[in-house]
């Protein structure tokens, strides 16, 4: 029933190895050790006297004693109701903040509450201390009570029920338990007993917790669904691919954990949902910190596993935790959003993947993405550096925000995608939603950068003859185009567009503008004569190995002949917006599969359409924009036996190389959230129209609605996707 | 007069040497290099030809040529006045922004201003662009104006003078000048010529500059003073020492923007004052980015220089960027405010060292310091860990918020003193002054641990013989207990404690307290009984080798007999409030030197004494706090010789080691900005009693008031200043 602590000294500071020691003792500035760490412990003292004591032993026979702790974990009793945490795969007790949990504790004799006197004891990390929430004794008599509510539910012979009830303040993680007898010599307490160790996590359910979240569904979807849907490809032609969250896998909650004590972050802070997710948003990219995951979008992906081949979560954070903070390899936004989310809904905080379309980057948070087109209108790649990716995910997590005025809780955006050109931005977030689509970006932290993401305009310059620039044309609509996020709790898309902008073109959306210039943003405010001439490329939908015919679509707004000479470019780009490999047009023509485009795919095969030209008769410039995203195949996953928790199943995951060449050392990936754990399987050579079947068995864990997700990847083909959906009956 | 960049392809990435790289190309990630040194020069074409040229050179000659460019640099000439940037020790012309600057062409005929089409180029960075503000035209003709404005001043003959008038928002940094023609087949520029590179600086002299700062005297102080005054010791027992920042020194410019270099910051964002005081706030301090200063402070410097030794700026920042980025070691507070000072005068950014007695600290800012006594009121070191700096350096530095509503502008709080339990932070600022004052510490960046640092309540807990914690005294009034910085102008004190804070106890007082709750900042709010009885401790002028008394002074205010169990505990502290060795007094006693306190003393001699007790009659309990500076000898320094420039002179530093033990290991360092660079002598040992004189000659640089300033420093005897005034002659 004490603060106790590890008694260290300052310890003297040890001469470094090298000659310009970067790291130095922090004796003398700081006191103690850092208490950052929910896996170690500090030493609990079983006997803590209250002063001298008597030579011999304590007479402590005459004083209660304890028998047993039971922390009723087991999957019929109390605690596994109402805090929904039945889904963790965990040995230990699992609750919620706020909301009571019981434990039994069977003393030696009858317990008299006039006499004895007893603490149930909390304590988390190396040094509690009762005033950082580190150390919290609950006392079972109304008349005495801590920051944390105790009250005696039932006694029965010896054993008493004990109800306690946390503080929605306090610290997430894992707890150890002690019971602390009061003593006229000093406090006699249990000895450690690890399965008597309990998780406190956030509590969506509860008004009290700043994470509370006043909708059912919504909090089934975003706290307790694992499986989600990511978006991509382009805001007029969407694909998406499954992701299995896995947030109740067994291991996750530890790796969840562990990437706060990685970060040094202080048990002191953890209780803090702003802070926690601010940690997290740095902590999962290896920029700086060693995080969680190393991005990379070179193409290169020897040394790893690709970031489109991923299927889930769980492996990554297994590898990470399970290699002691070894950043893996490798990843782009959706993988670092994905894992983000499964960090979110594991500690309970409503968390939710979101695709941005067109998403204005590395422009430091100005509000212009700058084109340069040559004298003749045609796009000057060289000179063209702002990259505009065709679209960006992040994630939105729930919570109120006390650090802000009303007005801004809600959903936040978080984004581990570490942001290169953004000085040292290698975190980001919490950004209130709300005050991103009121232009309210003068609040902490990063909104100005969230604002720039959807709201950017697009400048295009004609270059002169003497090297100035000139403003052609400025599109405002084209950056942020639509925001998506999965639905609640069916599989359909979701767009989330308004949450971030007023609609385009209204006086709300003009004010807005207004203010975040206000904040400093800067803006093109050239005003140019409408073009009377439009020009458009419409959508098509290709897939790969097909060829194509890109037209371009002419309005003429003018009651006279228009002459336009117009370029249109073609470039192969990474999702990132950045040109590949170049194919080149002048003006409309077909697209050959194997002539233009076979060859110079990179993994997420978009092709970039630019076209540009001039009106003779006017001077003015048109432009048009398009992305056209190849469609892959898709592998077709069957799943056959008898669908029910413990029978074995057998699953099989087909793939034809539709190509006129071999893909070489393909790798596949499964798992099936509650079904299967993840597994891989190599093909070193699949030749032209070849197919290939891999099987797999697998005996369902749970019962349920829950799918198998599958990705093929290789060096000439990636992002291959494929899911089937099963229920799993009891 | 072209946007001219390294026209480089994306390179492909190269296999990483590990087997889990860290680092990995951005191919695919971002569209050609990153922009982000001031060093690196991109490639500019002598000749751009505007198209395909016919075969053989084209016939230049008879377009207009350029002979000469000069931009009038030299001490008396046009560019010298206005600037406020004379004092430079350079080869290069520096400016302010927005202030017009003047260069001369000479053409090898007669410019006709009709025919001839030709701008000055500015260049900066490896891969200039118009749109990002590293490529700027500056254009003659009235007609023609790119964001600096042009015109011609005078023409004579061949040479014509050009003015030159930057944007207010443009980068900060080293430019490269061109002259470009226009010829009707390309352009035609001048061949780079180092000797025509200018820097750049803020402007605070410019209303348009977001730096401005409406006071001659201030800006005298705050950007054009060499020499400071940084305050130390006790809010009631002052002590100060003198520093050369040096921002004139040669080389120290150019450190300052490799600083940023280092930062990896993108030149476009150079222009910014808000994000170049945040990324310097960083990168001052070694942590997570190879910054300029490593702390340490644990009294062990065996392998760098201690911090209290230094006596200025410029040795750190030429040793940092004459290393290419290697961390300096080793600083403490001061030392981290006193070199970022030199880095915001150095750019032309008004800063000032300030320091807040009693600063709360590595609270996580909330605003509750915890002391822990025992039942009986004695204190509980161990349990006990905040820690309160008993003074804390940061910087100030003043500007406009564009990122902020009205009214947050002037000075800003910047401090890059790493702060070890905050999560990641190792950035402070800026935060805004009047925000922190105010309570609205919802904006960016930091405000509430600024907060706290100058508003946290200190807490005694009585612990309870079952564990638990009750608070019996909160002492609202300890922390932020004053803030000073250097008078303008002039070498006395100024409090800006008002800056800060309302006073305490006032309405205004308790309504800022009441918003920074609002914005979650948690404060005790036990109401207590007035204690009847109040203790405290007297200020003491104490000499190193003084044996001294410690005396309480009670003032009973009730009418009745009250008795006290008084402990008084005195501990050799830190300037941190870590303990070192503990000098334990029961009650009120005398403190000998020998045997009390002299092996005991750590560098900055401070004994800080608590009392705590308990009054008999009434239960209550009472404390008093108070440090005690244990002040050190003071080193002799005296100048001989004509104060003129360019003569010689003698200047001699004297020193008797006062004790009855040996001196080992001696280090003097000496400096005065100006008139010498610094110095440094070593003794291998000064035996008691015996008195050493170190001379040196110099030749004065410049006429001025300036300073000689000296320091004297071994293991055990440290922060031993001295300093001599003196006016050179011109």
């Amino acid at each position: 029933m004490a603060d106790q602590e590890a008694r260290e000294n300052p310890t003297p500071a040890a001469p470094p190895a090298a000659a310009r020691p970067k790291r130095v003792s922090h004796r003398g500035r700081t006191a103690g050790a850092k208490v950052s760490s929910n896996q170690q412990e500090g030493k609990v003292e079983e006997f803590e006297p209250f002063m001298l004591l008597p030579r011999g032993p304590p007479p402590l026979k005459e004083f209660l004693d304890i028998w047993d702790v039971d922390v009723l974990k087991r999957p019929q009793e109390i605690n596994k109701q109402g805090h929904h945490t039945h889904l963790y795969s965990s040995d230990f007790l699992i609750v919620r903040r706020t909301l009571e949990f019981q434990i039994k504790i069977t003393f030696d004799r009858p317990y008299k509450p006039a006499e004895d006197k007893f603490a149930v004891e909390f304590v988390i990390g190396p040094s509690p201390q009762y005033s950082k929430g580190t150390y919290i004794p609950v006392f079972p008599s109304e008349e005495r009570q801590s920051v944390w509510r105790g009250r005696i539910v039932e006694t029965s012979d010896n054993v008493v029920t004990m109800g306690i009830t946390t503080s929605p303040e306090c610290i997430v993680g894992k707890y150890m338990i002690y019971i602390g007898v009061v003593t006229p010599y000093g406090i006699r307490r249990t000895r450690r007993d690890p399965s008597t160790d309990i998780y406190i996590l956030f509590n969506p359910w509860s008004p009290a917790d700043p994470v509370f979240l006043d909708d059912e569904e919504e909090r089934e979807e975003c706290v307790m669904n694992e499986l989600g849907i990511i978006y991509h490809g382009a805001y007029d032609d969407v694909s998406e691919r499954a992701w299995n969250y896995g947030q109740f896998e067994f291991g996750v909650l530890d790796a969840c954990l562990f990437i706060m004590d990685k970060a040094d972050m202080p048990l002191s802070n953890r209780g803090d949902v702003i802070k926690v997710t601010r940690v997290a948003s740095a902590m999962l990219n290896s920029r700086d910190d060693d995080g969680v995951l190393v991005g990379n979008w070179s193409g290169d992906y020897t040394y790893g596993v690709p970031p489109t081949s991923w299927t889930g979560s769980v492996e990554i954070l297994l590898d990470y935790a399970g290699s002691r903070g070894t950043p893996v390899c490798y990843a782009q936004c959706w993988v670092y959003a994905a894992v983000f989310n499964t960090f979110l809904r594991c500690l309970g905080i409503p968390g939710r993947v979101v695709t941005n379309f067109f998403s204005a980057h590395d422009n430091d948070g100005n509000l212009k993405m700058d084109i340069i087109l040559d004298e003749n209108g045609k796009l000057d790649r060289n000179r063209t550096k702002d990259s505009i990716w065709n679209y960006h995910c992040w994630n939105e997590c729930f919570m109120a925000r006390s650090d802000l005025p009303p007005g801004f809780g809600g959903w936040q955006v978080v984004d581990a995608t570490p942001q290169e050109t953004s000085d040292g931005m290698f975190r980001c977030g919490p950004a209130s939603v709300a005050a991103v689509k009121h232009g309210q970006i003068c609040y902490p932290f990063d909104a100005p950068f969230v604002f720039a993401e959807v709201n950017s305009d697009v400048i295009f310059y004609r270059r002169q003859k003497d090297g100035t620039l000139e403003v052609v044309k400025v599109n405002p609509t084209h950056v942020g185009r639509m925001v998506l996020t999965k639905a609640v709790l069916h599989d359909g898309r979701r767009d989330i567009t308004d949450q971030y902008k007023f609609p385009e073109g209204s006086p709300e959306e003009r004010r807005v503008l207004e203010k975040a210039e206000e904040f400093g943003c800067q803006r093109e405010k050239a005003s140019l004569p409408q073009s009377d001439v439009e020009v458009e490329i419409p959508t098509l939908d290709v897939r790969v190995g097909d060829n194509f015919d890109v037209t371009l679509q002419f309005k003429n707004h003018s009651d006279q002949r228009r002459t336009a000479d117009v370029y249109v470019t073609g470039t192969v780009v990474y999702y990132t917006g950045v040109p590949s490999a170049e194919v080149v047009f002048k003006t409309p023509k077909s697209v050959k599969y194997d002539v233009d485009y076979m060859h110079k795919l990179v993994e997420q095969a978009n092709i970039h359409f630019i076209t540009t030209g001039k009106i003779k008769e006017t001077g003015q410039i048109i432009t048009a924009m398009k992305v056209i995203t190849i469609h892959n195949p898709k592998l077709i996953v069957k799943v056959t036996g008898s669908p029910r928790v413990s029978e074995e199943m057998y699953v099989s995951v087909e793939f034809t190389n539709p190509f006129k060449f071999n893909l070489e050392n393909v790798h596949l990936r499964m798992e099936g959230p509650g079904i299967m754990p993840f597994k891989r399987k190599q093909y070193s050579l699949i030749a032209p129209g070849t197919s290939i079947t891999w099987t797999e068995t697998f005996s369902p864990r749970r019962a349920g609605s829950t799918k198998l997700i599958a990705s093929l990847d290789c060096a000439a083909l990636r992002q291959v996707y494929g899911e089937t959906e099963l229920t799993i009956q009891q």
